[in-house]
């Protein structure tokens, strides 16, 4: 594995917690040789630092790793603006691990210094695009990690759509909205809507209607090159909301077709050697934890 | 059973079709020889009818029937006019049958013609009441036939609260929102949401929350008695909605309490005596239908 | 509260550590005042101890407590066999909480002097009872604290059945099986099957499909009273199994009927005045811990 | 595409519609200038038939398509057979669609006379290869299209397993028992168990826990080439039991290890051009249809 020279070093600054663990990192990576490039939020909110500052193209362009410091969300802003570069990255979480950042702040030194050393791997994942079309042009599009949904982005109210995948119909339906999630996303909201787990290696994405009127509606996993395309019906008496990875990005209309497909660029998440994706679900979802109901024993 | 002599009508007039099923219906009523009273907006956009005309007011105070044309969504809004008089409710459907509306157009002379001679049976519903406290205070005050839901009111955004059954702590949960419904709202957006079928004369709530991040949640089925209470986090950066029958109601802030109980006023539907709930559960639900998966026939 | 004089012991002795409680409770008991009267097995593997014994049957003539020592299982057969005495249970479990059993051996002297000093309350809690039909004469009755359930018996295989409420017919189905539940068991199988959670005070069954092959099929919650009736498909290819509380009890043949009710007899559970339904839930489905996915936290 | 010139032809001859079915086709392909080889079980059941007659072996090695008439079962059974040969499958259903057998007996000589031309589409389905382990070594391998279901084999009784994907350790569970599907097989028994459905083209494995006892358990998707092992409790009360579409196969002892894979030989399925997934599940599983639960309208 390449060794990394130049590091990026990003986090949500606003918490006492990711400072300390920022300030801790700077200088442990400095002793260690290696160079640092503090983004500009992360210098403005830690002056003490002497390492260099740029913003988050800087780090981009001329970094070979970026270290993003925080919980799963931060990353998730940090693929996004890093994707189009060719840059990796890894995530330190706080007070406990997360699916996507896997160091916890009292192993830094020790897994960040074992990545130092080369010894790590790389995962490759993708993202999606989202593109709102009006009377056949494009008036918007954005990205996300974890998913696009589509919804009345009112109270109780429904919204009509089609749904058509590769250009075949697959249904009309009548449902708070729709997720389509990457197989990172599968673990976050998708998850809550009775989606299935998908594992990060896995090239594929899901389609998870929320609360549909067809109660025989199931998720849908697709081959990950597949184009989905939702026509909002035309007699919507709402404008749905289009958000990419839980932000508000569009409001559509009546009679908008919402495109989602893969994005052309990826992004590669770097892991300590130990890292095994399941103990991340054992962890977060509860999984190794027997219930005990012990109803029929004798 | 009782014979009724006093008939209001009501509608969803904008239909051309329920007008025309009103029209047939003051008709064979008054041939009958039956008194009806048609509420004022029937009366308006019929006006070649002869039937005296007054408010819904004096139709709960006058009469002993009610005939309801529309949708289920049209005898909720009747019911909840209505629950506090004495008045039982008739539902005559367009189209198709629905959960509270089981005579259809075509069915009108045989069936209400049973009706009128004593032939039916009624059935109680009761209605949910909400509260919206602050500070302590009641600042407002709904109720609902079928659900009281709160939710964020925003796309994609979760809601933190804690819940109480009768005064006993349940759960604090993070998730889009949570549904109470009766029965009766039990087949509507309960069921989408992952809640039971609850049976008509059952005396009982459910609780369903809406995509918890808790994924060992379930619905919780509770005396009807029960009083439900919602404390929404201080820390909501969302202000919650307060629906009941899907109609915005309120919009509560970080720290209200909603609370939601049966109301005292329930009302009664008249159902003919071939009356099967279940009947339209197979019929609304696609129950009758074999799917014929026949993977393992060889 | 009437104060208890007379108290049976019961436990499931194959356990040395219900051994051990058991010891400690009759000195403990013994020491207060009161008359322990020990099952037959329990002073068969405990000769050391001076209380007298008898069989369960003179355990639920005679006294007026019954304390079983064990997991929920061990009580629902001490349930399902006092439940024709008046005598109300109370459960000691060993290691962690149970729903029915909810005093920990370490609580011993404190809650259960509590409970001999009047500070305690009662629960009721009914029995399902299970007939099956041959050619409309019973063959076989059976009941259950929790569950019955009636399945193929074989891996993988379906049956088919109607399934009739209070007579009204409901559907035809074809699936692995049907769970019945008390509200007690509905935290038990049922659950598992995607049934809701009752309170224990409800007066209701929950009908439960097991991977119906109708998917828009859900659970049903009908009044405590109802009388549930399976007709098993005249068609099978395998006799399905009925069982209560998890334990095999009778081989039917297609055609047989199935008869689901309440049970005539229920019996009361003794809860210290800390007792508390949500807790056990919380304590056993884990609701009390958050998740953390911080998906969309920037 | 590749014109046809020697089909082979197999069916559930048992049916009185299937044999029909048989004797139209043979006389439409013989006509049609193609050669005929019909299964030997065929040619018992109609004697009357001109056509040669052999093995499934036969069939496999000489003929470059299979015509399977019957239902989606009698096409699993054929694809298990001739899966080692490389000839195509083409299902010819009776009385409505299959997933895998999308000619309806009265549209049989125009689609299939389509197909002879040249107008058709090939889709590969890969089968699952089950090998039962003891003390280290195969006791037994089995195939399946559909699915590979490890249960209990016993009513209402659990097994407990630990699952490992990919040699990493995902879970200790207990539960009835778990379903690993192919896509194929995504819309038979794992569906009814929660799974996702999976799209054919997706090189994909869903693993589906069978009411599990941890309820925060969900569907795992994986990469289709991922090797799933399943290593059996010791401490199981019971003898659990291995299927492979639905058919018992092996009887497995605690402490077993059963290892599920992609098997390297796949089978084609012929499809005619207009052929769409979607469309079967609309039809099959009733998605078309809007339940028109018109709750809110007014």
């Amino acid at each position: 594995m390449e060794n990394f020279r130049q590091i990026g070093l990003l986090g949500r600054v606003a918490e006492a917690k990711v400072r300390d663990t920022i300030t801790h990192l700077e200088r442990f990576l400095t002793e260690f040789g290696v160079e640092v490039l503090l983004e500009e939020r992360v210098a403005d909110a830690l002056p003490a630092l002497d390492s260099r500052s740029g913003t988050i193209s800087m780090i981009g362009e001329t970094c070979d790793l970026a270290v993003v410091v925080g919980g799963d969300g931060t990353l998730l802003g940090a693929a996004r603006e890093l994707a189009r570069y060719d840059i990796p990255l890894l995530g330190v979480n706080q007070g406990r691990l997360g699916f996507l950042t896997d160091i916890l702040p009292d192993h830094v030194e020790e897994r960040v210094g074992a990545i130092l050393k080369g010894e790590y791997k790389l995962e490759k994942r993708f993202l999606l695009e989202a593109v709102l079309e009006r009377d056949g042009q494009p008036i918007g599009k954005s990205q996300a990690v974890n998913d696009v949904v589509l919804d009345s982005g009112k109270s109780a109210r429904m919204i009509e759509y089609e749904l058509y995948i590769d250009d075949y119909f697959v249904y009309s339906q009548r449902a708070d909205g729709l997720i389509v999630s990457s197989p990172t996303g599968s673990t976050a909201y998708a998850l809550s809507a009775g989606g299935p787990i998908m594992h990060p290696r896995l090239d594929a994405l899901v389609v998870v209607p929320m609360f549909p009127h067809t109660l025989s509606t199931r998720p849908i996993v697709v081959d990950g090159n597949s184009d989905i395309k939702i026509v909002i019906g035309a007699n919507n008496p709402v404008n749905p909301q289009l958000n990419c990875d839980g932000q508000v990005n569009f409001s559509a209309a009546p009679g908008d077709v919402v495109r989602v497909h893969k994005r052309r660029h990826s992004f590669k998440l770097v892991h300590p050697l130990e890292h095994n994706y399941y103990a991340a679900c054992r962890d977060k979802l509860r999984w190794g934890e027997s219930l005990d109901r012990e109803c029929y024993d004798t």
